[in-house]
């Protein structure tokens, strides 16, 4: 196996189980990209027709607030996925942006790996629903954490979530995914270090 | 079939294709159930073990949010299913509570149901993923509501998504879904009846 898709395969298979063959044709549908910190991988406004399997890096996904603010959503460290998933789902345009926060090395699973995983893996629509459901877990600790968590409960979840974090990523960026001001952040840091 | 389970095959099938021999052993794990207007079937706190399909009806799902206010997160209406999604994927205790806002006629998938599904259905795992999907972006749009949509916006929404709500709910859970106040909201519905 290509080393270079030696971590995804482990990913896989912590979902599904699939043979040498499936493995094969399955992943010669995988496409590798390095891109650069800052880069800009996919536009709010186009439709999304990729998942991003991160190997080495950092990716956020952001979007612009009704006050025309940036506000990071979500932070995707390496061996995890990320999309644009409704946009993805619905080929409708985005509502988010997806940045590099770091250079960093992709797998990029176009929408034809998709539904061939779907049509011929026999675990396919398996690890469909897993992804869904990932995803769906994401997005449900998102509103949760709006409503009923306080900045110091988002900062403590969010280092358990990605402990190298706050030495990762420019602290306006964690700010804004904890909706809170970069003063605050710099005061919850010092306090809970 | 049974009348009752009729518009719950419907629906089924609108997902995925099953045989009779599948619909019968499928449909044999569903259990009726009749909850009067007010009825609590689910509370927070309790892990949820169970899929309710409403056939006639309208259901709540509410949480606390950090003051100690209840706030309403999403109505469901007749022909769609609801759960406590998080609390039944994870089997953790739930972070929401489910109430019935009418008398209500329902189908209650069982966790047993639901795995039966995945094992013996041919496309169980699909419907799994469309509903996983779904349940994804009911989240998705509630995220995005929270953050890029006015409240005039969020209320057109809803008008569109359930165009009898304004006449079968108590203004003050659409004022608290709408995170305005049942003030703001007479506002909105006299400027756009």
């Amino acid at each position: 196996m290509l080393d270079t898709y030696h971590d995804f395969h482990q990913i896989l298979t912590r979902y599904i189980s699939l043979s040498d063959d499936e493995w094969n044709a399955y992943s010669s549908l995988l496409k590798a990209k390095s891109v650069r910190k800052k880069s800009i991988l996919h536009f709010e406004g186009s439709i999304c027709k990729e998942v991003y399997f991160i190997r080495k890096g950092l990716l956020r996904i952001y979007f612009m607030d009704k006050e025309g603010n940036e506000k990071t959503f979500h932070f995707a460290p390496e061996n995890t996925f990320v999309t644009d998933y409704e946009s993805l789902l619905k080929q409708i345009p985005a509502h988010y942006s997806i940045q590099a926060l770091e250079d960093s090395e992709l797998l990029i699973m176009p929408e034809t790996m998709i539904s061939y995983g779907y049509e011929h893996l026999r675990y396919g629509e398996q690890l469909g629903r897993l992804l869904a459901e990932e995803y769906f877990l994401i997005f449900s600790d998102k509103v949760r954490s709006i409503y009923t968590l306080t900045p110091i409960e988002r900062y403590s979840l969010l280092k358990q979530m990605i402990p190298t974090i706050f030495q990762r990523v420019a602290q306006h960026y964690i700010a804004s995914y904890l909706n809170i001001s970069p003063v605050h952040l710099s005061r919850l840091k010092s306090q809970n270090p």
